[in-house]
């Protein structure tokens, strides 16, 4: 019996391959001619590696990319500007989760504007047992707050066994963006 | 200062999302132009997902399904045949990853047929070794060897926190497949 339910899916941990692997599902989906909307927080724009494929992929698949890239948030003092970029954010997040539009949204780098303080997690989490029954919602992210990992279905820690690169790499076109 | 050599990359563990964040590599770096093969261990064919969302990222992604689909072996006692498919397997492997016509290859579920008995990982090591220096190859699967881990750059163990899906449901189209 195939339940049509669809899945809360959270990656977490502090290892690679959450957004990688978040894109592949998206790419898996879409190539059943799915939609699916990946919106992503915190990093400010896309990398064009990511853009340029997606380009190749709609119009089922849809990168949004939402914020303006607060990488360093004092969780107990967030600036302001930073709380209200993540809730406009957060308000094109739930129009799209509501909108019965898509088979799967991915709410990429959303656990860690939630770890950052600039979302209420008790908000995202009502927002996700609204949505249409048969959505998916992906949500990845270091940090997963312990009520998302209650109400997801699935959940896998992406954990950094050995160290990203040599010394010396930052990060290389077509790896890390 | 910029470190053009190519890396390897391990994604192993029990959890999910091995698979896919190979995949969204792989899409990132043909969103650059680059051309990947995604090699198929294992499995046998690929699911109707990903080929057709492959074929939309054509001709920079290549998605080759090797094997005839050994999922169940007992590494104690493969199967002549099955270590003969795998041996085939990897003579396409081999070939890809020395032809310099690539910028990352996929290894996908290789981990499996080394741990399976089914390919020799002192092999396998060697080759990487005298791949073209600028090469990124990523290898996938669970229980990847200590020489493989040995050898990676970067290793992420996919965990699984949380069990996969409710009960009673199996796998989903585009999700799973």
């Amino acid at each position: 019996m195939k339940d049509e339910r669809g899945s809360i899916i959270v990656l977490t941990g502090n290892g690679k391959g959450k957004t990688t692997s978040a894109l592949g599902m998206a790419m898996r989906a879409v190539g059943h001619g799915f939609r699916v909307a990946v919106l992503q927080f915190i990093k400010g724009d896309w990398p064009y590696g990511e853009k340029a494929a997606a380009r190749r992929l709609a119009p089922e698949l849809e990168l949004v990319a939402l914020g303006r890239g607060f990488v360093h948030v004092d969780p107990e003092n967030p600036n302001p500007e930073d709380v209200k970029a993540a809730q406009e954010a957060w308000e094109t997040c739930k129009e799209k989760i509501l909108s019965g539009r898509y088979f799967m949204v991915v709410l990429d780098e959303i656990c860690n504007a939630i770890a950052y303080g600039l979302l209420d997690v008790d908000e995202v989490v009502e927002v996700l047992k609204k949505r249409p029954p048969e959505l998916h919602v992906v949500l990845t992210g270091r940090g997963a707050h312990p009520k998302l990992l209650e109400l997801a279905d699935l959940v896998t820690e992406m954990r950094e066994v050995k160290h990203p690169f040599r010394e010396g790499v930052t990060s290389r076109k077509g790896i890390e963006y």
